[in-house]
């Protein structure tokens, strides 16, 4: 078996369209830094609520307009599409906003806590018949279609066992731990569940335990997937210890390895299931390396934007809203309530 | 922090035993090639049940004498330590059995399913002041003595998560399945098990799910362990999926982790607890590679004997008892009985 080669969109081959920000934010600086580096995107306007905040991101980064409120900035001609990275529990309110105002949106994620207003955003925007996407970047990067690819060959045969973790002391982020802010299993979960997700579909049956704060915030958490397939998952997440952030799946043909970490420009890895394996791996060598790997999805939103599509075709409404629900599930389960 | 130098016994520093070998299957194979090529010790007798069998292996490595009862073989005054890697559920008879003959013993891991018989073996080696030791050779490998450095020296702080598996699609291994001949808990999650032991010591709760075959023989199980440290422990154990074979644990000031697979001489990292982390790695060039890494505990078992002493002090009878508990446990709450 090989490992097939990546597909990666020339960043000039789509249109450079002009965007608007909503909660410049620090992922913003660093997706903006990243797509303002390795793509033909622009962006044009930034709009904060926090006096101030938007100039000082403008100006960082070069960016002609600013706005005070957000109303102003989703009715401005100009802009082709919203990106929203405000605090987690406004996500629905910004995306609603700029839907309805007519403008395209890819929204930072988790793009909700609840699964029903991820639905509502989705059903608006098809409504509005404009792109609505959750930055659910890693589905972008190079090793990520080497993965579509070998899952579409059907080479690896049935799926049986997958195990991912993200686990990353992060006691001193204070937003993590303020409701509305992410919470544990949405903030950083979203990885380890998207990449179950992506490889087995949504699970048909889950089992979690955690740890939860007094307060409903959730530490950490382990949990069980199962599948119609039979396939299992076991995700590990954490936020209170720090672990190398994997993800393998096996396979009745093969196991593959992403690299560490498993969500960011990486490797990946094909094996047979010998108990010392061969394998075959493709590193990552492209010089759009960690974080830098946010622009990727800002030049696939421009291609589909240009085709008329109104969804992801790697991450669909339908598999977000999935991922919404896995992660609300775990939380319900686990007693946490970080919104 | 710097990762310490390994300790290596020099195999020429120790007693040569003469060692009598009970159970000559394949993994006794491995570790008597692996013994004769990378250390001192001597194999001058085996005894099989199987006609032809002890002929079969004493003629394969060279061995002087076969028995064809265990009896002889314990009473034979030459021989100073067995090595016993017969039927797991035979451990127990064939270890008192050397035992009441007044010989030192080295029993295949996991040393009996039953937490009372590993205790009783152990009383009565206490009792007739004889070395017993359960072979858990990943103990004496290079790579487990800088780990148990990195311990005593305190820098790492206070233990916080640990993840390990063992996953292996093992389906053509018939001794697996049959009952007595192991189980995937007992057989493979020994390795996993023991890691967490030898860092975290013995769980105080224990919350396992898994899949077991309707004749009570577990294929997989994801277990929970939690101590009164306040660590946790998660393992992964298949013997019907193969992932790599993985042990980290995250600590207050670092992150440490095994090589792959992490019970066979591989390497060890020590990890700042960044994104991104900074980390030395130990990589062992020792040319004792893959399962001739098994010698070493041979090494440490003539030192031991030579100094007098009746037990492994880097895997004493008490930690040998709770690995076999811990394992009960796990096969107890997942439904399995796998003798």
């Amino acid at each position: 078996m090989k490992l097939p080669e990546p597909i990666i969109i020339d960043p000039q081959s789509v249109p450079s369209l002009r965007w608007g920000i909503i909660g410049p934010g620090r992922i913003a600086e660093t997706f903006v830094a990243a797509t303002q580096k390795h793509t033909s995107q622009r962006f044009i306007a930034v709009a904060s609520r926090t006096t101030g905040r938007a100039q000082e991101f403008a100006s960082k980064f070069n960016i002609p307009k600013t706005f005070a409120n957000y109303q102003d900035l989703v009715a401005d001609e100009e802009i082709d599409a919203v990106y929203i990275s405000s605090h987690m529990s406004d996500h629905f309110e910004h995306a609603m906003l700029a839907i309805n105002a007519g403008k395209s949106i890819l929204v930072e994620k988790p793009i909700t806590y609840l699964p029903e207003e991820a639905e509502q955003i989705f059903a608006a925007a098809r409504q509005a018949k404009v792109l609505a996407m959750e930055a659910m970047w890693t589905r972008y990067l190079p090793q990520s279609t080497i993965l579509r690819q070998l899952l579409e060959s059907g080479d690896l045969g049935k799926p049986e066992l997958l195990t991912a973790s993200f686990c990353a002391d992060n006691r001193a982020v204070e937003r993590l731990w303020k409701p509305g802010g992410g919470g544990i299993v949405f903030d950083m979960g979203i990885y380890p569940i998207a990449i179950a997700q992506e490889i087995l579909g949504e699970p048909s049956s889950i089992a979690a335990t955690g740890k939860v704060r007094p307060d409903g915030m959730d530490e950490e958490s382990y949990s069980l997937l199962n599948y119609e397939s039979g396939a299992r998952a076991s995700l590990t997440i954490s936020g209170i210890a720090t672990l190398p952030m994997l993800a393998s799946c096996s396979f009745e043909n093969a196991v593959i390895s992403l690299g560490e970490p498993f969500f960011v420009p990486s490797s990946i890895s094909l094996k047979t299931k010998d108990f010392y394996p061969e394998q075959t791996t493709w590193v990552d060598e492209s010089g759009i390396a960690g974080h830098e790997g946010l622009s990727y999805q800002a030049t696939w939103f421009a291609k589909y934007l240009s085709e008329g599509k109104l969804e992801s075709e790697v991450h669909t409404h339908a598999q977000t809203v999935a991922n919404i629900r896995t992660a609300f599930e775990i939380t319900k389960q686990i007693g946490a309530k970080p919104f």
